[in-house]
């Protein structure tokens, strides 16, 4: 059973890792969110694909959900020594990871083989794609500050601005990669990750031909709500949804994929909401044990399978 | 009673760092060997301009006598994880350097500027130049191997091959700076510390004008012999002395060096040497500690104003 899964950050790296335990290693590929990603002292860091790859690999710090566990900021520290603002925080076993990654882009492989070779390395059995090889940068309109790149509004603002839109620079030189449509026209289920459906997913989807490539497949195409109870779990996808104008509830998450999907996926706290999707299952969907990642997994998957 | 001294690794950077005890800040110059000056996962190292910072920057791991004291080798340890071959040693603290480094070069600084940004930054008021910007790079041919990149030689192999020849690959481009040219006009004293003469040394002295620019000025011009009772305190200066046909001493020392110098400091042990240089001293050349460092550099200075 071939499962493609779309993900931004902590929340789908979770679901993912709940997937990878459930499935063959070859049914599962992960596509990864890089509207994120950004040149920090000169290294090019991917913070949605390496919560990824430290998550499936177990290297991950389950307290913050990102980076890898036990990690020193030493390199960090003298960086700041020497001057540099170090406002984004990377761990000394993390600056591996960007340290290969930029001398392999450097000398021209792509940032799928890059990923291959980062994931193969850690013992990853299950395809983690980025959603394009081209630089993609997520850029927030805020009320206070004008125009910020997505970390500066993430990390160095910590979400606190109010965001007036949001834009993806690059996406119309973006290109979907021979993995990616390979991918999505082999899948027998798609799921969208409870990742933010604006920062996260919508960049996804706006790589040229995406959408259209996962919306032709008359396969499962099931979200998972990253709004609970009228909150968002981790981050600022609640606060996000109330700045653009939207209700904060599972219903407009779902209402927002509209046609994308034909299944949906909303946390058993919110049962009793009026979904408007074909097909709907409530699930506890807060995911704080491996077990919980585990659990949710099998329960979208079994879901599925009696509905398909 | 301006200063300056060529130097290589340990055994320079030692006297350099006696050297800064003793005189005003702005009195030391040092000039550096950048001939083994190297590229590792992508990142430009350095290590005879870093031995010289973390040494008179107090941060030196006094055990080896290079990089810092206590790092740790969190990220070497992952990128070997991803297969690399980790053959020389960076610490975490250390890649900071590193990093920084690369990222200014590649946005157009030259070696001379970065090299100042990073020394400021670590406190150090004393001048620390390269001998020059244009990368140069030692190559060693050995009776085993053929060609080697100085710290293939140096480093992987442990300097055990057998020498049979070296060249710098890149000196004729290298251009000597317009900070090392007004150094050597402004210097009183000329000193080359006790570094590896064919490794360290003559890198530096093979920059087109530099051997020049020394040889023309009639001030005290004084190399200390890196060769101590026939042997070398580091590093495979009397190994190679012999594989390239020298005999070991430091007599051999001062006759290479030639009319380069105009006065030779050995090391007591070897009192009674024949030394056809036209001012000589002996003192306790040995280095262990820092109390060692400053009593040669005050020796050594206070011997040559004897003589001016």
């Amino acid at each position: 059973m071939k499962v493609v899964v779309l993900v931004g950050g902590v929340g789908g790296a979770k679901l993912a890792y709940g997937l990878a335990q459930v499935l063959p290693p070859n049914d599962l590929t992960v596509i990864v969110n890089t509207a994120d990603d950004l040149w920090l002292y000169g290294l090019r860091v991917c913070p949605d694909l390496d919560t990824i790859m430290y998550t499936l690999s177990g290297l991950v710090d389950k307290t913050n959900g990102w980076g890898i566990s036990g990690d020193t900021r030493n390199t960090l520290n003298v960086l700041s020594r020497y001057g540099e603002d170090t406002w984004f925080g990377l761990g000394d076993q993390d600056m591996a990871t960007h340290i290969l990654r930029t001398r392999m882009l450097q000398a021209g492989y792509t940032l799928t083989e890059v990923t291959e070779r980062l994931t193969k390395s850690l013992g990853i059995s299950q395809r983690v794609l980025p959603m394009t090889d081209v630089p993609v940068a997520t850029i927030v309109d805020t009320k206070e500050h004008g125009e910020l790149e997505f970390q500066e509004y993430f990390v160095r603002h910590r979400w606190q601005p109010t965001v007036t839109g949001l834009r993806f620079a690059g996406i119309e030189q973006a290109v979907m990669n021979e993995a990616v449509e390979s991918a999505l026209t082999q899948a027998e289920i798609m799921l969208i990750g409870p990742s933010n459906p604006w920062l996260s997913i919508d960049p996804i989807l706006a790589v040229p031909g995406m959408r259209e490539a996962i919306q032709a497949r008359s396969v499962p195409r099931v979200a998972v709500s990253p709004i609970v109870g009228g909150t968002a779990i981790k981050g600022p996808a609640a606060k996000l949804m109330a700045e653009l104008g939207y209700e904060v509830s599972a219903e407009a998450v779902a209402l927002y994929y509209g046609n994308l999907i034909n299944g949906f996926v909303y946390d058993q706290m919110d049962a009793g909401l009026n979904i408007p999707i074909s097909q709907t299952a409530n699930f506890e969907t807060i995911m704080k044990t491996d077990e919980d990642k585990v659990l949710l997994a099998q329960n979208v998957l079994d879901w599925i399978q009696k509905w398909v």
